[in-house]
This record gives structure tokens, C-alpha cells and sequence, in this order.
């Protein structure tokens, strides 16, 4: 093991090894993998659904079960559209894409490489045949030929902030320019791009049986049959078309962008999102906890469940995919006390993610800068673990005022507020206090915490054989409370009761609540390492000398080390050890 | 309590009572409730998602910690679409719906009322305005004007199982007649319907960043402006309108026809959908699972989790809704043994529901016949409660022979069977034999066990108070290990010391991993009254008499009866019930 006071020192290649026994062990399996393959989502496996569950209800028993003041719900998935109008995620939650016209990939337009005047634009093609395609392609459609060089095609340049052109070999000014937008396609440096478009990150679906495209098709059907679509329009939704989306298109007197809007238009009534995040629903149900609850501030209420974005770019494994995991909890404190709460829940959750790591020294926090926060929030933090590729986001903490419940309050019409009977408001001096809540949001990533943990885990070992040969040991070095097998019970042979011992001592484990595996296939060595690879902290094996004694050897799964034991020892340590 | 050998007497209006408590006591909240609620869904609050949580654990406990040959996995939602084209949800799973077009409403042919020849067709508007508006609109569409009698139109008759008349007042022959289907609208009886739609009851989405309908809408404009759409079409689709559903379109001539055939057409790349059901992730991940456990038949994949259903009706509170929670498993055996293993699964399964139940005979059993079979299917049995409307369904057991993975087969075109090396294949007589297991298939409603549960515990009981008056006490009579928290942890007042001593004992019962709960607001009755509604199986008070002697009282929620005890004592009981 490497330094556990520094971030750990990820083997070479470990995303890649980690995958595939995240698939041999049965953790992560490709989403739909006989199809090809959903790039989207992933699939847990008998390990990794363990694992996962294992980890948020860690979170949920320290964020909910032991804590007075923090109650938990589980809302749908499907939520009113109105609660995305009032969050902003219908209006802002898009991302700027733009199609490169040469290499046809679709591409974020604000995470795309900027260049500056006077660089050069050269594209560069996969292979040669492609650059050849691609050379014929823009002589015909934009009249230049560029020079080819193997993969790449040269001549283009950067010309000014709005403005890049062809320069014919050896000339200093060009002799064509096209506007320009400050950057290229990412991946092959084309300049020649589509207008940016925004696109919403959150699945959009129809509620209700309903067969939404039949109903778009019958009203264009009807629209189009005349010659005059705009006259078709304005005479079937009438003030609709006064303001809004539908006058803006048909003032555009552009025919795809008039559809566009009608057909906007008319799947409104039906519409509605899956989630982006969970924590919109504490701020819906608020009240209603409120009331149930008998709650006041400080309290939080937390959620964890499945959450969806129709991600750009999926990567990174589990890091990024459009269907995940989050562990959200809101907490609600009085107006100035924000600040202390903010510190009090980066500790809390620092605390938490170390607890479970064998390199407490890859976590850190990175405070946000004013540029990178809502214009609401008042602070805001990350949690940051260090992946294979860096430093990267697995929690976000942040300080978020009364935002959202004056959104809710303000779309809703319902007052969201806390009415202290015991305080003064401190505008007035009178009794009651009544306030809008200000909001601590410790927002983690369930999914994001497989990956950190299976990181942290991972680990090679090189160990001397009996035979004296070296090998290369894999091994997770999970914390037991993480692991999803806790203790494997082994018969050292199938035979000579050593089974029907080794199953009652399964049987006592179980009884006990902790999750056990008994397991008979193949010799101890490779059931050893099968459970080294597997995370499980521990292995009883039942032996020879069980059948004379009673004792059993108890195998920990970090040093490899056996002890004997009696049995009762032997559970009593798995026991403990498992309490801490 | 009624009867226990008897299924549950329910109290009259139970279920509005049952929801309103849900919603006082923070079991379930309506979904979206202060944007006027979404009637797919239901919110859990912060006692019923500890509920919901601990019946899903349970039912894990039992089927997947518990069993050597179980595992469990945790797919994801959106999954492949050719996922649901093999299993047949993508065509079949379509309920074919009909507009009243008098009423408007929207129903289900295949469970509308059906009528026979001869009989009357009275329409029942909802109020006698209405009535006259109908009679209007019938007159005006139809050219016949029915008799109004208060909310009641007469004059329409079944003439025969194609066709139904309007017969003048005494008129023995119709003096006009319509086509007919042989059934009429559920909730107006009116025979005037729209023609039979088929809707598929899948969720709907796009994957990817994409802006489906601007797409849409661009090739509808371009196809559009034109005035040959049919010769557009081809032109753009070229060999797709050859066959299939844009051939059909096409061959019909109908714009809006057409048009639909070309928005599916299009969507296609992009389009996927929400699993109805959390089975199919375990025929597409067989192979990997095979493959990484070793598992050989009979052995068992096991998944719980959300799925959506555009459900056309959803009611009786969380029993019918669109979004909700399933506990699937299926098990896989050799073919022949499938019908030991149908009714061995059958057995446990009862087990486990009348385990948590407080009227076992408020469950049973009920045979599918054979028309309401899928073909493929060998035996299926329902484990039906008895709900305040009726016998309803919990869980289906089916025996599905080796229809899904045949299908999932022939789809993906990867081998899903299993290799026995060491037994001969019964029709050659050679080893291995290699088969594809036949699979029972235990499929459980989990939200719908959220409903049975608290259906199962609610109690009115009357009293008698202190001071001599009856008064009615509602009792949650949740089994302790369903119960969202197991014990509270009271101070008998807010002083002397009590708080500290409770608080004690409450940090005990967690570091035992129970969930307790500490509660110091109103008087002791409304502190038990509370917990009597929450179905909190015991309270721990802490007394005068606690800070003399060390004991403290234990009351059991469903005798209300008080035992004074040691606190060591009052955990160890605690405990032990929990363990049972």
C-alpha cells in the first residue's frame, strides 16, 4: 500500500483493470451488454448492488437514523413540470451544442478549445482515406482546397475574433473568410460549424396514455393541408399566437421553426421531465414534512434515489452516465446562521467519506469562486476525490439561501415558511418570527461513491507463492462496512461434514444480520483470492482440525494473515470489528 | 382485533381515513402537492419511506442474503429498446383505448361494459345542465333527439352485436341505427365512441442531448413544403417506405397517417423507454450473471426497484399508480422441474406475506385460467389480498417456461443457456447437456405491499379513558420489523434530568442498529397516541422513578399494557422481538 497521509497512487491502467473485474466479479456489467450495449447507464451485478446499497445506507443511517433532527423521504421521479420552472432547470438547465459540419460530431460549444488570431486551423481526420473524403467534401461545399498531409488538412487560419479564412500556400492574406466563433470541433479542429443550439439536459416524457405523436401528426396533417401555414396556425390557437414562443416563430416566417413551435405547443399539456436531482422534492414536501413532523430549524430532509441527464458526454466508467445515484439532504436553518452551518456540514461530511477510505488524503475540499456559483448561493464547496485523472467533484456543498423555497413559494402560490412562535422577528421586535428558511445542501453522488470506494479499494499486491515465485495479488480493500460479502465460510474439502459445519456456522452468521457466503468450488487458494477480488474482509475456513477441536481459521483479507479461533471467537471478531 | 382466521374486516371508509392519516403522520404525501398534485405518483414521507424501505429490505433478507443459489442485481431504468421488442412490450403491451364523444372520456375497450341485443342504452350525464348539453349535442351530431328524464337520455336501443338504433317513444323499430361495437362508455353508457386505439403503456423517451422535436419539425417542414408529401417521402426514406409501418402509412393516403409514420420513423434512432417492469434485466444480464457467480440450475437473479406504467386508470391510492416499486426474482431450473419449483415458490412466498401480517386469511392464492395466460406460459398463480374493494392482486407467480430467453435470444443473437458438463442431454444421451432453464418467476408489488401492510395494521379501537369516557384510538398494528421506528425514547417531562437519561437510552437502541426515535413535545398520551398512529411497536418512558431505581416503562403499542423493567431488560426485549 502506498502512503496513506497522500492521495493514493492509482496502478497503471486502472480504469481499465478495474473494469474488467468490475465485470468478472460481478460489481458493474455494461447496461443491456447482449444489445451492445446502452453507453448511458450501467448495470450493478450481485457484487455491486450489495456494495452500492451497502454505502447509502451508511449514508442514510448517519445522515437520517442517528440524527434527531433530520427526517428522510423518497419522492417520485416523475414530479410536476411546474417544480422545473420554478428550480430553473427547465429554462437553464441546457448546455450550448454545436454539430461540426466536417466530422459531423456533436460537441459542447463552451467546453470547446479556443483559438486566437492569426493560429493556424489545421483538421485533422481519423486516417487518411477520411482526410481524402473530407478534402473533396469541403472543396465542394465551401470552395477551398485544403492541403492534405496525411490525416491532416492545412491552409485554414484564424483571422480575427469573429472572422477565419483560406490562405492558398504561402499567401499572407485570404482569399475567402467565413464568420467565426473563437473556437473548433474538438476533435478534428474544424472551424465549419452549426449555429449553437441549447439543449435541455433533462428526458423529457408524456404522461397519461397517450399517443403523443399521432396527436402532433393529426394537428400538422391539418396545419399543412392548407398552402398557408402561418394563417393555419394563428386560426387554431389563436391568442397563443399573440406571444411567447408561437408569435416569435411566426414572426420568423421560418416553416421548421413555426412546426417546431406548434409542435412545442401542443405536447405541453402532457409533458413532463424525470429528474435531474433529487433535492427539489424537499423543497415541494417541505410543508408537508413540517406539519407531520413537528420540526423546527435547524432540521434537514434528505432523499437518495435515482436521478437522470441526458449527459453530452458520458465518461470515466460510472463517473458520468445519464441515469445515477444521488444522496441529497436539505438542511434548514435560521436566516445568519448559514455560515456555521456550512462549516459544521463540511466537517460532517468530510468525516463521513474518510471513514470509509484507506487514503483519507484523496479527499479535499475546493471552495467555489464567485464565477462558478449560482447567483443565489452564498458559498459553496466540493468535495473533491483524486481520480485516476485528476481531482474531481463527488460532493457538492452548498450554502443556498432561501432560493428555493421563495421559487416554490412564488410558482406554487402556497407559503413556504417556518413561523416561530417564540421569537421576535428581527425587523419588527414582534412576535411571531415568520421566515423562510435558509438552506445547507450536502449533494452526493451514491453512484460516484461506487466508483470512489472501488478506487480507494483497488489495490495490487506482490507476494511470495509457496512454491517461491512471485504473483500479482488483486485485492479490494474495502471497509467491512462497504464490503458486500462481510465473511465467506470455506470447508477446506467437501467432505467429512466439513460442509454441514461450515453451513452452520453460515447459519449463525446470518442470524446475526451480517451477510455471508458459503462457498465450496474450487481449491482454498483460488476461493481465497476469488474473495480477495470480491472485497470480503474476511474468510472462516472449516478444517480438518475443526472436526477435532472446534476451532476454525479465521483469514483477514488485508494481510492475509490466519488466526485460530474457536468459532465463537471467530464470529465475535467479525462481529466487532463490523460495529465500529 | 376481528377475526385473525377471517381476511380483515376493514372499518368503514378505511382507505379515506388510511390516506388521510398517511398524510398527517408523513407516510404518504400526494405527489407535487402544492403544484395541485400529479395523480401518477405518491410521495413518501419521512415514516413511509423507513416503511417502504424496511419491506423491501425484508423481502431481500429472505430472498437474496438468505439463499446460497440467490443473487441480486440493480439495473438500470432506460435499457436497451430491443430490450422491450423481444419481450414483446413494445408491441403487445398496448391497451386498446376509446373517446366517448359525448362524455370525452377516455377508456379501456377491453374492460368497458358490454351489452346485448335488445338491451336499452340509457346515457347518464353527471347532472341534468349537463343532460340538456348532451341532448343537444347528440341531437345536433346525430339528428335524433333522445328523451331527457333528469340526468337520464333515452331512446337508444342494442339492435345487434354490430349495430345499435334510436326508437322513437313507443316505436318497436329503430327509426335510425350506427355501427356498434358492443359495448358502451364506463361512466355515461353512451354507445357514440371513437374507433379503437392501441396505446402502449411504455414511457417514452430520447436519449442523448438531441432536440427531438426540432428535428421532427425540420424534416416535417422541408417534406411538407411541397405539395407531394407521398413523393417527398419516398424521395427522403427511399428504401424504408418499401415496407412496414411507412409502407402501410403511404398505402392508406391519410396526411395524418403519413405524417405519424414519419415522426416514428425518425424518433427511432433516439427513442427509448422507461422499464414497465424489473424482470427483463434479468433474462439480459443471465449471461454475465452465470458467468461471474459460477451458479448452476436451480438458482435465482433477484431485482427491486422503480418502474413506470402509463397506467389509463390509476386508483385506490397507491395501488394502481404510474410510477412504482417492484420486487422481481427470477429462478431458473431445469426444464421438467418447473412444476416442483412453482409450488415450492408459492409456499414461501405466502410465508413471507403472512409472516408480517396480522390476518394471515386476508391472503390466498388464485389460478390463472387459461385464457388470461400468455401463450408461453405453463402455470400462473396470483397472491391476492383482500382490499377494501375486493380481492386484488400482490404478487404473480408465473411459470414462463424458457419463453425469454428463447426471445432474448433470437434477439441479440448471444447463446443464453446453460452448460452441464456433467449430465447427459436427455435427447441424445451425451454429455454436456446444454439447455435453456425453464424460470419461475415471483413478481412482486412492492408499493402495493406498502398498502397491503398498512391496510393490514390499521385499527379503531374504543377505549375507555381515565376519566371514564370512551374515546376511539388509531393504532398502526405494523409488524416490529416493518415499522418505521421501532421505539421512543420519552422523558415523562422536560426536566429533572429525564431527557438526559432517555437520550442515553436512545443512543443505546441505535448502536444496536434500531431505529428510535426521541421525543419530548406534549403530554405523555399525545407522545403515545402519536406513536400508536406511526405504528411504533414500543415506547421506553423515563420517569420519576427512573432517576430513583434505574427502571424505566415499556408499553406495547397493541395491549397498551406497561411493563416496568430494568433498562437492560427493556432493551433485551426490545431486541429479542426484533430478532424473531
Amino acid at each position: 500500500m502506498s502512503d496513506p497521509a497522500a492521495p493514493k497512487v492509482h496502478p497503471p491502467d486502472v480504469m481499465k483493470k478495474l473494469t474488467a473485474l468490475c465485470k468478472s466479479r460481478g460489481f458493474v456489467f455494461p447496461s443491456s451488454e447482449i444489445y451492445g450495449g446502452l453507453k448511458s447507464a450501467y448495470d450493478y451485478g450481485p457484487l455491486g448492488s450489495e456494495l452500492k446499497r451497502n454505502i447509502m445506507n451508511e449514508w442514510w443511517r448517519d445522515m437520517v437514523t442517528r440524527r434527531e433532527n433530520i427526517v428522510g423521504i423518497d419522492a417520485a421521479i416523475i414530479m410536476h413540470p411546474e417544480v422545473w420552472r420554478a428550480s430553473g432547470h427547465a429554462a437553464g438547465f441546457a448546455d450550448p451544442l454545436v454539430d461540426c459540419k466536417i466530422s459531423k460530431e456533436r460537441f459542447r460549444a463552451d467546453k470547446a478549445p479556443r483559438v486566437r488570431p492569426g493560429d493556424e486551423l489545421p483538421i485533422t481526420a481519423p486516417d487518411a482515406a477520411r482526410a481524402k473524403d473530407w478534402q473533396e467534401l469541403i472543396a465542394k461545399d465551401y470552395g477551398v482546397q485544403l492541403v492534405r498531409d496525411g490525416c491532416v488538412l492545412r491552409g485554414l487560419r484564424c483571422v480575427s475574433p469573429q472572422e477565419f479564412g483560406y490562405f492558398a500556400p504561402g499567401a499572407a492574406a485570404p482569399s475567402r473568410t467565413w464568420p467565426f466563433r473563437g473556437y473548433v470541433s474538438p476533435s478534428c479542429g474544424s472551424p465549419f460549424l452549426t449555429e449553437e443550439k441549447q439543449f435541455n439536459l433533462m428526458f423529457r416524457t408524456t404522461l397519461g396514455p397517450v399517443d403523443q405523436l399521432g396527436d402532433l401528426a393529426r394537428v400538422i396533417a391539418e396545419l399543412t393541408a392548407s398552402g398557408d401555414l402561418a394563417a393555419a396556425v394563428r386560426a387554431r390557437f389563436g391568442k397563443a399566437c399573440d406571444s411567447g414562443p408561437l408569435a416569435a416563430a411566426l414572426a420568423s416566417g421560418e416553416r421548421a421553426r413555426i412546426l417546431h413551435a406548434v409542435m412545442e405547443h401542443v405536447s405541453q399539456t402532457s409533458l413532463v421531465y424525470l429528474r435531474p436531482e433529487t433535492a427539489q422534492a424537499m423543497f415541494v414536501q417541505f410543508k408537508n414534512v413540517l406539519e407531520c413532523t413537528g420540526l423546527k430549524p435547524p432540521f434537514g430532509i434528505a432523499q437518495m434515489g435515482k436521478s437522470f441527464r441526458n449527459e453530452v458526454t458520458v465518461e470515466h466508467f460510472i463517473f458520468r452516465s445519464c441515469e445515477f445515484e444521488q444522496m441529497e439532504m436539505e438542511f434548514f436553518c435560521e436566516p445568519g446562521t448559514q455560515g456555521e452551518w456550512l462549516a459544521y456540514w463540511k466537517a460532517e461530511r468530510m468525516r463521513w467519506w474518510t471513514r470509509y477510505a484507506n487514503y483519507p488524503a484523496s479527499f479535499r475540499f475546493r471552495q467555489h469562486g464567485k464565477d462558478e456559483m449560482a447567483f443565489y448561493a452564498d458559498d459553496c464547496y466540493d468535495i473533491e476525490y483524486f481520480y485516476p485523472w485528476g481531482w474531481g467533484e463527488l460532493e457538492g456543498i452548498a450554502s443556498r439561501t432561501d432560493y428555493d423555497l421563495t421559487q416554490h413559494e412564488r410558482h406554487s402560490g402556497v407559503a413556504l415558511q417556518y413561523v416561530d412562535q417564540e421569537k421576535a422577528d428581527p425587523r419588527t421586535g414582534e412576535k411571531p418570527w415568520k421566515y423562510k428558511p435558509f438552506v445547507i445542501e450536502p449533494a452526493a453522488g451514491a453512484t460516484r461513491a461506487v466508483l470512489c470506494f472501488l478506487l480507494d479499494a483497488y489495490h495490487e499486491e506482490e507476494r511470495r507463492t509457496a512454491a517461491g515465485d512471485t504473483e500479482l495479488r488483486t485485492v479490494l480493500k474495502l471497509h467491512p462496512r462497504l464490503a458486500p460479502i462481510k465473511a465467506a465460510v470455506l470447508p477446506l474439502v467437501k467432505k467429512d461434514g466439513m460442509p454441514e459445519r461450515a453451513r452452520a456456522i453460515l447459519e449463525r452468521l446470518l442470524d446475526a444480520g451480517i451477510n455471508a457466503k458459503y462457498d465450496e468450488k474450487a481449491s482454498i487458494g483460488k476461493r481465497y483470492a476469488k474473495h480477495d477480488e470480491a472485497g470480503t474482509p474476511w474468510c472462516i475456513t472449516v478444517d480438518g482440525q475443526t472436526l477435532q477441536d472446534g476451532t476454525v481459521t479465521l483469514r483477514d483479507r488485508d494481510t492475509t494473515a490466519q488466526r485460530r479461533l474457536s468459532v465463537d471467537d471467530a464470529l465475535a471478531a467479525v462481529r466487532s470489528a463490523l460495529g465500529a
